[in-house]
């Protein structure tokens, strides 16, 4: 009897302890880290660099791997375009929707607002957040929080005749207030339900709004904001403040760069060279160490921003939240052609990814996303080309960039999809990552990258 | 007690079919499929041509998916080396080994002939076969059954100072048969074990040997394989015959071509931007359809060849066996910047994954395998460059094809990887693709690529 009794109480126990862990489990979470123009050339490029070619890095030792494929479609026909931008990526994984080049959570043709995740997430109480190593006004933070129809319409100086680099770059007339519109991007994010928003972009938010009177940050202030702009400020922070966190003008600085500020370079070529492609000598760029970038020390890392984010969005919070991450440079610093830019920024997004993985232990029901939202112009090139044997000079078109890896490999990267100031983004469909929850929730290893913003929606039970 | 016999009765029944099953079940095989230069680029271009960006190609589908690093060393210093042609990535997957560029299962510095999978496996007593649509000497089959220094020494005639395209390529006087070596990878293969060896190259079987007098096509019919040279023989093998298969002097031809046999091509520039990049103008070559290729219907398809294969290998056979398919012009037509000649090659490899998917229905013990060696210098680029609203002429460096999509878009593929005749590989991480058997004997979702061949052999129990 005392030994069924014994079985009785275990019971008991069990079923209680089963049902403490039942709430506890329905604090489910979502953290999303998007590493922009993160590919499997970038992915690999920075695993030879920074734990060598046989080395692991934490994305290769993640549960869950599989690919997006990205869509694009032309504003006015519709039809597919096969190269996209990272403001209708973004538009994809933030609200399931396939739309237009420059368009932030915006329709093609239509111009109708899609709801975002993060606008479907505080409906349902969930506390959300947005982090990025760019402006906070820049298109991948910008399409999960604001609808506009270009991307450029990032402060409400810029609304009209946007003229960037001296170019005229097209105008959101029908999103001016005076129009009947949301406004720029800073003002929407400023007048959003946020509960966190941390990168750059201050100079959006001071500059005067349509009347000329206000400023996007008075409105955030207005709107419950604490609003920060540097990172001792986040010690007089309350667990429950609303942040608007904004620690750079524009984007943040990055962590690495090429000895002497040096990017991928041209070929030189020989006189006679220049004459005929076979003829003289082509010299390629010497090799050169990755150093560390001083500005870097300024800011706060994303390390430190994604840490302070969960900290912030979890507390108390029995709720759940939606958290987007990005570490934005890999794309800016491969338009630049700098390589070591891209490698540090790919440094930053897997610490970032560490401090997710951190919450996720103790917090079991928090789905982990790692995806790329397009690919990108770098690649790994033969640094002694296939056919040298040739008596001819063999060299890549475009740029290119020599880096020493400390394994003793010389690591050659190729720039070359454009003439032009910057390179171009690439077609290829993208790695996408995830935690064991993406494994237990069965995300199929092949998807549309829409379809990301359809399983975290699912997750979240936000339909 | 009716009920309870026929219980009994059951129970005999039931445990006589696991029985049986049991037996069907321990005939292990492995179908290793490997798509030459198979990168993500590649896949997306067959995606978007064959089945529109918004289909799903066979692959897609797979139960499981990942990647492979490609790992590479220098032939002297054993320093890594950070792209890999299909030589060294060949012995890699055949025999676990890392060597260096243009060997065929030798060890880098020490020359040693490395035991191959195909080896191993008939020692086991598995048939084995090994199916291309290029030279069944060329780099990537050799690396299962034949061991020399480099890649070029196909045939007899072809051991000391190697020349293509009028250029000398290296020896391999210590492989010579008068040196104490194993001779010229036809004459390898010739004397080989392996079951069945089908793709082109007979022009490497036809050569004198050294002393001028046999040939490795008559090394063949001593060593007891059946020699075929057309499709239509093989209504006269029985299945039990060692088949040599050579349907082509060098390659077989591809399926799908460029019309009027266009490849990518260089933008032409006007005389004021030949002057500065910035000025006058640059015109793109005008889309293109893709278009049959007539030569292709001469010789058997790869899938046929693979159903042929699979056929002969699995004829009154419980012992399972290895068998190798490649669809090696993936790679070929890439070097050639051929971009519907890269996408008829993928939709071939996606046909002979069909019929392996196939067999396995029935044979639910084959491990199927699917993955690429390297990556290669195709790229999707913006047909409609990023930066279009800037008033100077911009376009890409190196070669551009646009290419009509069914879906009615335009597709265009950059090859800037090199000013020569070829392209040069790349250097990321390749995707792998498997069966359900991949997935329950747990393949890790990132992997070295010498360990895939680590997986295979443990599966068929090699060790």
């Amino acid at each position: 009897m005392a030994i069924h009794r014994h079985f009785v109480l275990t019971l008991i126990l069990a079923s209680f302890i089963s049902a403490t862990n039942a709430l506890a489990d329905s604090t489910k979470s979502v953290i999303l880290i998007i590493g922009d123009g993160m590919d499997d050339h970038q992915i690999t490029i920075a695993r030879n660099y920074l734990v060598g070619s046989r080395g692991t890095l934490l994305l290769d030792k993640m549960p869950f791997r599989g690919v997006a494929q990205v869509l694009t479609i032309d504003e006015v026909s519709g039809l597919p375009v096969y190269v996209a931008d990272s403001a209708n990526t973004a538009t994809a994984l933030a609200t399931g929707q396939v739309t237009s080049r420059g368009r932030i959570a915006t329709s093609a043709g239509k111009d109708l607002d899609l709801p975002t995740i993060v606008e479907l997430a505080n409906r349902k109480g969930y506390r959300t957040g947005l982090v990025t190593t760019s402006s906070i006004t820049d298109a991948t933070p910008a399409s999960f929080a604001a609808h506009v129809s270009s991307r450029y319409c990032e402060s409400p100086a810029a609304m009209v005749d946007i003229v960037k680099y001296g170019i005229e770059l097209g105008s959101c007339i029908d999103d001016l207030k005076a129009n009947g519109g949301l406004g720029s991007i800073s003002e929407q994010l400023a007048k959003s339900n946020v509960h966190l928003l941390l990168g750059g972009g201050r100079q959006y938010f001071t500059a005067n709004n349509e009347a000329g009177q206000s400023s996007a940050m008075k409105l955030a202030a207005e709107n419950g904001f604490t609003i920060i702009n540097s990172w001792k400020e986040i010690d007089h922070l309350h667990p429950n403040d609303k942040v608007l966190g904004l620690f750079a003008e524009e984007h943040l600085p990055v962590k690495l760069k090429g000895e002497a500020g040096r990017s991928a370079e041209a070929p030189k070529k020989s006189m006679l060279n220049h004459i005929n492609n076979y003829f003289g000598e082509v010299t390629l760029p010497s090799p050169m160490n990755c150093i560390a970038n001083s500005n870097f020390m300024d800011t706060p890392t994303l390390k430190e921003m994604s840490k302070m984010a969960i900290k912030q969005l979890s507390y108390e919070n029995r709720d759940g939240f939606f958290l987007m991450i990005e570490s934005a440079s890999i794309d800016k610093q491969s338009h630049e052609r700098k390589p070591c830019g891209s490698v540090g920024e790919l440094d930053q997004l897997i610490d970032a990814v560490s401090v997710a993985l951190e919450y996720a232990k103790e917090n079991p029901d928090t789905l982990i996303l790692v995806t790329s939202d397009h690919t990108h112009a770098a690649q790994i090139v033969p640094d002694k080309s296939l056919f040298s044997e040739y008596p001819v000079p063999v060299y890549t078109p475009g740029k290119i960039a020599r880096i020493f890896t400390k394994e003793g490999g010389i690591l050659a990267i190729n720039y070359a999809t454009s003439n032009f100031e910057a390179e171009e983004h690439t077609g290829a469909n993208v790695p996408i990552f995830g935690n064991n929850v993406a494994v237990s929730e069965k995300l199929p290893t092949y998807m549309l990258q829409a379809d990301v913003f359809s399983f975290m929606a699912r997750y979240l039970e936000l339909n």
